[in-house]
């Protein structure tokens, strides 16, 4: 992945910033806002516009001198680029509380994201569903991804069944693992593991909680 | 916020990275291991060693040459700059299956953030209990914000409405949110926002597979 990304002279941080460009723009299209400048586009995201301009030069620069950028053309080639073009089938390892959140989603069909099944080791949930989603047996993990094109697998599942699931999912071809059991899964680079470790994200709040606490102390 | 950082010389790049230190010196502690070097803990955490030596000397430096650092001091003292050695009380506006997953994540207790209560605006949900948590009314959400010393607040809402209820919040005196709704909500300089955006975190991973495959296809 580091490769890629060096091959293309593309940044990881600006990779991280595509999405919420792409969100912004797709604001845009819906107001029916049909060009737009980055001195504008910066004002709505609080970003500069030099560092709008130099994000999207990363991209061949879709804006022209003097018009503006193109909303409808810039958006669909950052969706694109985030392969958003196509779709992606997804399955959640995991039928418990997160897993059923992330399988009631909809937000993430609407963005191609469609989530074709559930597995769990539970064998009292096996068989029930979660809106038109199966849970399954993991025993069946392996067809399933075979069968169905999976290109995505979600773990939400404790800390140390998520090391063992996702060693088996690289060997059974899974390359792509949206993780958000609270550990680092170790596997060969050419997996991508995009963790989502939602304690760590809380202690960056309680963190500025308690540098203000600490101010006001003084 | 960035003011706070700035006298204290550290970057927000670093604490981002603290409580993954703590997860690692956890689990050290856990392993009843004392002493562990810098390179040990780079080889763990697969960092550098110097990292780990820069980050750590913005907080004091904890290591000793030839000794290595102390696991026990150095996991209280980063879970004290973490606000990890108090309690934090928290709510979640919206009943939904994400605030029902989030309510339900013992986790989170365990790091001493403890939910205190759910709110919703559909009448239907309110009254119902998510394990202990009973979900309440928009309406009397001020009044248990000041009465339960609530720290920080979730938003699991669509997006138009986490715009206006994080204005609402921040007028209540509610300074630190941790926002899943898809929108950047624009607040004050003195609020905190840490947002989840879980459909930007996914594009992460159909980006890389969009580049793999291009570059398969060459």
């Amino acid at each position: 992945m580091v490769q890629d990304l060096e091959e293309k002279h593309i940044s990881a941080a600006v990779i991280k910033r595509l999405p919420r460009y792409y969100r912004y723009l797709s604001d845009l299209h819906e107001e029916n806002v049909e060009r737009i400048s980055s001195d504008e586009l910066s004002r709505r995201m609080n970003v500069t516009a030099s560092q709008i301009r130099q994000d999207l030069n990363n991209f061949g620069g879709f804006g022209q001198q003097g018009y503006g950028y193109n909303v409808a053309y810039l958006r669909t080639e950052i969706g694109k680029i985030l392969g958003l073009n196509k779709t992606h089938n997804i399955v959640i390892i995991g039928g418990g509380n997160l897993g059923k959140a992330l399988a009631g989603y909809s937000n993430f069909a609407s963005r191609g994201f469609l989530i074709k099944g559930i597995f769990d080791s539970n064998p009292e949930l096996i068989g029930k569903k979660i809106r038109d989603i199966k849970i399954m047996s993991m025993g069946v993990l392996e067809n399933f991804l075979k069968e169905n094109d999976i290109a995505i697998v979600t773990l939400a599942i404790p800390r140390d069944e998520a090391v063992n699931v996702a060693k088996k999912l690289y060997e059974y071809g899974v390359r792509a693992i949206w993780n958000f059991a609270h550990v680092d899964l170790d596997l060969p680079p050419d997996a991508y593991v995009e963790n989502v470790h939602l304690s760590e994200s809380l202690m960056q709040l309680s963190y500025r909680l308690n540098m203000r606490n600490g101010k006001e102390q003084k």
